[in-house]
């Protein structure tokens, strides 16, 4: 069966709102953050580990599956579901950010059909379409797919946006068009920086395609400011519909999510507590800390006394730390489990707070606690 | 508590035996293999893991926790167990292996008092004595501590070994005079290389001093040949009491397991299982296969059919091989499940053959199928 969404509330005081996500493996309320696991894993974990924690849809990376271990044989496995274990929902991107971020060089050629690009790994030509890009999101039988977009830099100047924006709509029919999987939604994107104008183009036109659910995209580019970021989903949520999903694509700094939330947005996901995590990170309500940090060497309580995550019911600073500095990879393990559990943690009191209608309340309250903690290390 | 050995039944065609060792945590049968947590981990796994695949003692290293965190940060935390959340019973080591053979340069001073020697890690100046090593583990609060050995080279000569036993016997005896933790039990280890005076000088004196078990020292290192390894076996069980533990240290090869249990050994440590699978390999009953070969690339089965471990039962050799040439980590720690699951259902079926008197024919069937694969990669 294909996801269906019902939104079941909106927040008196802002656009923020509840939804469920209807899925064969059950259902799931919004707002969401989901967890990336790029290469068929959420990295140094298990599907049980993130289930454990509060994960609903996971998401994974068209491109890198593409290339690795290839679209073919994740189908010949019986999917990606089967593949990799995880019997939940999984969303695929279409690659298009992959395409700009990773290719080799960042150079490429955008062209009409497709881009021409070297692949990130040994340099060989690739090429990538809107109809190849649905094509092996077919083949990894993803719950949802996205559609193929051109994701322009952050420096991008308005023509540059604007042909990129009408390029995208497109690419957009043409993935629409070949798509054929009855079991999989297939998502939009929006495009077109912090411009109104090429935003609501860019929104009404994706949305008169009638796609199953609608991505903000464009807006977890190095380089771009926070200020464009709202901007960009300010001025594209007006012109997507209330009944279709709402995806901020690639954002999960805690604030950011409270920011989208606020605008309207229904899911999230990045890969920033996983990374984190590998640097030693952990997220705690006054903000980052690094575990890595002399000042940890002795602590015995866990990195939050109020985290319910499996790291902080078991382990303590102190031997998070000395796990990071002998070089451990189960360091990177907890710290993944509790980044992610601190993730879902807050959109689930996101939506406590949306149904008692006090949404604002709680992201002023948060934000004042949020960045007490300045020993971040990157 | 402290741990208690009861030999249950001896097979009637060899030296191999059945025992329960009784702790605080529950009964654990012997022959054992007990995975190894260098530093307070069980590279990439937790506590959990292990246990479901059946481990019952876990080993962790007094030299390298006492250089990192330190025995004094763990015995605030309350001691081993709770710092690395292991309810389980744990063996420490003495150090002295460590000092023999990560010693910077390899470059060590032995004195009467102790050994002088160089840290791994940054080169600084260390020393190590019998009552030190005891201290540490002492600090450790491990289950079982083990006494302080010199641990001669493979290419030690008579005279060499002879000093060394002497020495060691010593230090022994130094180690237990200042050993008062109740709940603690204390092994010495016999030494004297492959020749049968000195293994019967130095087991025979170490039992005197009657220790709470017996540790089979000097046969796990580089260079050292398997004829000289049974020899070592060979020539010290016959002066252990029965109703001692007896431990071979630092053998986890399967054949090896075999061949030692034959000889009447009852608990065994390595870190193979761990080790050979952050390289990609697995152990199966034909011998270990190496999952990053391109053969696997399409082979959706799991690495044995037969096996029950948390790998086998959920991923294929596909998915894994996937992950190894992806460089994930997820790959070293599924293999690392199954091959600690792989050793400890060696001891498993090794048990049910002693019940059953046919312990020799057990292994002359597992010996026959393994080595069958020949695709292992260091």
């Amino acid at each position: 069966m294909k996801i269906k969404y019902k939104l079941t509330k909106k927040d008196n005081n802002c656009n923020a709102r509840l939804g469920v996500i209807e899925t064969k493996y059950g259902n799931y309320e919004t707002p969401m953050f989901m967890p990336v696991g790029t290469l068929a894993n959420i990295k140094t974990l298990v599907p049980e580990e993130v289930k454990n924690e509060g994960a609903g849809i996971i998401l994974s990376n068209t491109y890198h599956l593409w290339l690795r271990p290839g679209d073919g044989i994740i189908k010949e496995a019986g999917g990606l579901h089967k593949f990799m274990n995880y019997d939940g929902p999984i969303l695929t991107d279409s690659g298009g950010f992959q395409v700009f971020s990773l290719a080799k060089n960042k150079k490429k050629d955008i062209t009409e059909d497709g881009v021409h690009f070297k692949s990130h790994i040994d340099g060989s030509n690739l090429f990538l379409t809107p109809e190849k890009s649905i094509q092996i999101q077919n083949n990894l039988d993803s719950d949802i797919a996205m559609s193929f977009d051109e994701c322009p830099p952050a420096s991008a100047d308005y023509n540059y946006l604007k042909n990129s924006v009408e390029r995208t709509l497109r690419w957009a029919k043409r993935g629409k068009m070949v798509h054929n999987n009855p079991n999989q939604a297939l998502f939009g994107i929006v495009q077109g920086g912090a411009y109104e104008d090429l935003r609501k183009l860019s929104a009404t036109k994706t949305v008169e395609m009638d796609f199953d659910g609608y991505a903000v995209g464009g807006v977890a580019n190095d380089g771009e400011s926070k200020e464009d970021m709202y901007k960009a989903i300010d001025y594209s949520i007006p012109y997507l519909p209330e009944n279709k999903i709402r995806y901020l694509m690639g954002v999960g700094e805690p604030i950011d999510i409270l920011e989208g939330v606020e605008r309207g947005i229904d899911i999230f996901d990045c890969v920033l507590p996983t990374r984190i995590a590998r640097h030693g990170n952990a997220f705690t309500k006054y903000g980052k800390i690094n575990l890595r940090n002399k000042k940890y060497e002795r602590d015995f309580t866990s990195i939050d006394s109020e985290c319910d995550c499996y790291t902080c019911r078991n382990y303590t600073k102190a031997y998070i730390r000395h796990l990071l500095v002998s070089k451990e990879v189960l360091a990177g393990r907890l710290l993944s489990i509790h980044n992610i559990r601190f993730l879902i943690k807050l959109t689930e009191d996101i939506r406590k707070s949306i149904k008692n209608d006090n949404f604002i309340e709680y992201k002023k309250q948060f934000i004042k606690n949020y960045g007490g903690c300045k020993d971040e290390i990157k």
